[in-house]
């Protein structure tokens, strides 16, 4: 028998398939995403979730011209499966495979490269909007989660839809946990609706919806009375969704596929806004998986021998869990000292800290701008928290820091993980701009540890202060010890290694990186100063001094974008004390983005791996001794240039 | 009679008082804003409608160990004549004088500096969890208004509290309307909700309310047993509040002072999340004010002579009508083009447009993030939003601008009102980050005009852009025309004045401040250039190169933090082209916290004033003449460093 799968090249042909073939196609679609995944690594449960519910979607509207709006990114790859993106699935999250969230680059299907999650329903007000006014009449659909429905601009987006006169679809898909088990009054109050046993008939259900639904015509009407089966659904009159301007329909059984189409098709052309609320289990279909959703939410590798499953892991610690181990020291010490997550308490070690210390960590849920509030709002009582925050999502909370944190000056500590490149995230999950974002704040002071002593020595360090600090670290294993386990002073850099040829000022991860480059070159007879800069902010004038007036190249190394970052920080200080920056070079992030692939494979893409930090150093270094100290720009900064808009 | 405001030096002075002489404090505190608010401006309509209810919570709670958390913090008026601020408050909003926010360095009654609505709720929180943790069991209370309760932060807040096991008041202030009348689908359903007129008697109410409350003792019972006085507040089971893990009472009469009194006791020890809902009046006691609440909501000076009010207007034109203007010249010829406020209609010029182009305008409410992802929205489906917002509060769409626009590299254009420096507003509103936060965003064009042609040319050429821009400009009025009138081109500066002496590459503001130095020097035989640099992304390469090789000082001025803004953008081109950098000084905004006054002598302070750039450019360039190009710090930037932290 020949995969179905092989024949689905569009939506389309999901037309040609009986309702017993769609089920061997869900079946088909999760071994798909099993083996795929098992090889990359890649976000596992919640897309085994979703596999009856984007069929059924697919199945019942046209999305070549209706709009699907994803809210929780990652839940992506049945959608990829079924709009032509089989074989690029195969290489999913890899160079030139398929990104792990939705791509406009990959196909039309995808309208926004999402994996901020809670931004679905108010980009689909916009599209509604926009697409009325240039006179289409196409249907609107934004799939949501339980998680991410807590957001806060999902709230702001259901606010503004519940005033829509048109059709305007939201799907709750509630798997009851999101990525954490979810968070807040919401959660509970979702828990209180269990999928309904009720098969209550549809003419039950027209008188129950038409009396809510304003301008309903005859049609409308027509179409519920023919619908001939019976609809699981139940109505209820006094949900918070009709409070916001929703009819509310649910909550129904999402893995149930031709009750999926049915309802859909009842559906698709309410003219009001619907929320449906759709049950569907994590890892549905793989015992192992709905057994450990959280540990198959985004596993890495992973390994299926029969029945057992073993994930692989990288042999060395994680820069996540040396936090966790840190944080518990310290915490241990000062019970003063919380731990925050907005809803990812894997990936920033809070789940590891809970498990020796549960009344000191809180999960806010996927949102970031309460989690810093709280977090302040604890400051201000006295405690010390840590708002353990990726790099990527502290952008949502911006405003927060200033107004909540900075404006007032509170002891806050922001530990920031996945700062920097973060391999097959890709680019909606980099943290490039925190510096940039961060270091015009009044009084922030502003981390980066070399190596695992470090961390906990700047978090020390920072919980000393009394105003706001940060720490960022990589998405990454720790790297061997390469700082020289001083305790960090405000403001001060530490030299690891002295050479006359040049000066490499290495920020965080490229600490190690400067070092390895350095060790490469000294072999040519090339000796390199290698600064561990640790700070950002303040900048340590010392070591620019220092520096610049050796008179040979100085070398700013970053995983942060160049513009705005710590090279910036280092030519503001050079100029402030009039200094030259000729013989600066600057080695960061280009203007430009960053696909998805390795991590290892971004870093040199950026120029940012220890073999081309030696090959730009050689060359300067070269030239340097050749011109005295007339600068030539080396092929790194013309690759990034190229690569990149005009900065 | 003497005044009793005169009597209160602290919130334990109401206590002295009777009923009958709460009110008559009522009429004279009323009378006190509206004399301060006709001197310096300030917000006037919302603070008349809270002084009834915030004497009723300084009189039933005690601030000194409860918490009070202001979301909306302009409605701070009141509180401030309560807690010993009537001589500060004379002048409101000037330096020395009262901020018109809370402001923790003016009295421990204020908790949080805050401008930015949404975040008392969540700060709450935190605050309630902290005080836990340490111990103290004081009351927490939250005053919300109907406006700010929709931005996506303050849902995120209510989210946590609900899960709150403790005592825990929301007070929503419910005045129908905001700053602007309310918006989406919460406004609706609070409007259905009228102050009730029954008189439920209180063992009705016990009944009602302690099923619904968890742990509620004997003694919680026994002190709604012996409240002897009816209530006028209904108790409705169905609420979107009691959902979210609140109980809900209310709508009750915000102008009712013994009944509010009555209502906080009874229940300020609820041990359970209460959210009360009141109804105010905005502009209450003064009939001008409650009949135009939009114009007396922030309004400028006015004059009251007998009946006739007149609001004291500057004779030139302000950039925000400047915008207006543009935007419905624009609008007029291209269909595409819609222009969007987040609560904000007439300090964006957005209600300008609405007058003429009502259906091309949309007003999201105070949902910064949300207003930027329904532009993203419209732009995907083809329009060209214009998303109005200022400086400072695109900082809380900041996430919504890096995923949603500028990684789907969609046309949304920016007008960034209020840019620099603001005035009275103060610390809470400055716009001095934007360049720094955006500047990192990658293929954003950003610019900023000299003068009103210069703004629309600015529009024009973002218009014709297939990716996102923004443009700047600052709370003021517009200058005499400064600039030379041409198109704006992509990334291209104009020479406005050319001299040997020295080179002011000047951006947005700058440029008329630029232009009158020069005009100064040039009495004194110093012959300076000025340049309009237009643009800070992407930098203009020529005009950096020109500048430096010319051998003379170069000088950037902008009204934006040294810290990632212009001047960091002019450094960092030179660093890539291998130029010099000694010869450049920057100027704008230091490290430093700048306080409320006017915004002329906020520029002075900040040496961002013709005198003060004339001054500097002097000291350079007689440096230059003397010791060939040497640089030597000037006074301004020495003084700026005196005023902020290490940077």
């Amino acid at each position: 028998m020949t995969r179905l799968l092989d024949r689905i090249s569009s939506p389309e042909d999901l037309c040609q398939l009986s309702m017993p073939e769609l089920d061997r196609l869900a079946a088909e679609i999760r071994a798909r995403i099993i083996d795929v995944v098992s090889r990359h690594g890649g976000h596992l449960a919640s897309n085994l979730g979703v596999v009856e519910l984007t069929i059924a979607l697919h199945r019942v509207f046209d999305f070549s011209k209706d709009r699907l709006l994803w809210d929780v990114g990652h839940q992506c790859y049945v959608h990829k499966l079924l709009t032509g993106r089989n074989a690029l699935l195969e290489n999913l999250r890899q160079k030139g495979g398929a990104s792990g969230f939705p791509s406009t680059s990959e196909s039309p299907y995808d309208l926004f490269n999402v994996g901020h999650a809670g931004t679905a329903i108010p980009t689909a007000v916009g599209m509604a909007r926009g697409d009325a006014a240039m006179g289409r009449n196409n249907r609107v659909v934004a799939l949501v989660g339980d998680a991410s429905i807590v957001n806060g601009v999902a709230f702001e987006g259901l606010n503004q839809a519940g005033t829509l006169k048109r059709q305007f679809l939201v799907i709750l898909n509630d798997n009851s946990m999101g990525i954490a088990p979810s968070q807040g009054g919401l959660a509970k109050y979702l828990a209180r609706f269990r999928v309904s046993s009720l098969y209550e008939d549809v003419k039950h259900q027209v008188k129950a919806i038409l009396p809510r639904v304003p301008l309903v015509g005859q049609s409308m009407y027509d179409a519920l009375e023919h619908l001939k089966v019976g609809i699981k659904a139940t109505v209820s009159p006094h949900q918070i969704w009709e409070q916001m301007g929703f009819l509310y329909v649910g909550p129904v059984d999402g893995h149930d596929l031709p009750h999926l189409v049915e309802l859909l098709e009842l559906l698709k052309d309410v003219p009001n806004p619907v929320l449906l609320h759709v049950h569907t289990e994590k890892g549905r279909g793989c015992s192992w998986a709905t057994k450990d959703p959280c540990a198959y939410h985004s596993p890495d590798r992973f390994k299926i021998e029969g029945d057992s499953v073993t994930i692989i892991k990288g042999e060395r610690k994680s820069w996540t869990t040396a936090l966790a181990d840190a944080a518990l020291r310290i915490m241990a010490e000062d019970e003063r000292v919380y731990a925050l997550t907005a809803a990812m308490p894997d990936g920033t070690g809070v789940a590891r800290i809970r498990q020796t210390l549960p009344d000191r960590c809180l999960d806010c849920g996927i949102a970031e701008s309460c989690t810093v509030d709280v977090a302040a709002g604890m400051a201000k009582a006295g405690l010390r928290p840590l708002a353990c925050i990726y790099s990527t999502f502290l952008q949502r909370a911006f405003d927060q820091v200033f107004q909540e944190v900075v404006l007032q000056k509170l002891p806050v500590g922001f530990c920031i993980d996945r700062a920097g490149l973060v391999g097959g995230d890709g680019a909606v999950h980099h943290g490039y701009l925190d510096l940039a974002y961060l270091r015009g704040l009044q009084d922030f002071v502003l981390m980066a540890p070399a190596d695992e002593p470090e961390l906990e020595a700047a978090m020390r360090l920072g919980l000393s202060l009394d105003g706001p600090w940060a720490v960022r670290y990589p998405r990454d294993m720790v790297p061997d010890v390469c700082g020289d386990g001083t305790p960090f002073q405000l403001g001060k850099a530490r030299v690891l290694r002295e050479g006359p040829d040049a000066t490499i000022l290495a920020y965080g991860t490229m600490v190690p990186a400067a070092l390895a480059a350095a060790e490469r070159l000294a072999e040519e007879d090339i000796f390199v100063t290698v600064v561990n800069a640790r700070f950002c902010k303040p900048i340590d004038e010392d070591m620019v001094t220092t520096a610049i007036t050796r008179g040979t190249p100085v070398i700013t190394a970053e995983e942060h974008a160049l513009i705005g970052g710590f090279g910036s920080a280092i030519l503001e200080t050079a100029n402030r004390l009039g200094l030259p920056t000729e013989s600066i070079f600057r080695m960061g992030l280009a203007d430009r983005f960053y696909d998805h692939g390795s991590r290892g494979g971004q870093l040199v893409e950026a120029g940012l791996d220890p073999l081309t930090i030696a090959g730009t150093i050689r060359r300067l270094v070269l030239a340097d001794r050749v011109n005295g100290h007339a600068r030539h720009p080396a092929p790194t900064e013309r690759t990034q240039r190229a690569g990149g808009a005009a900065e």
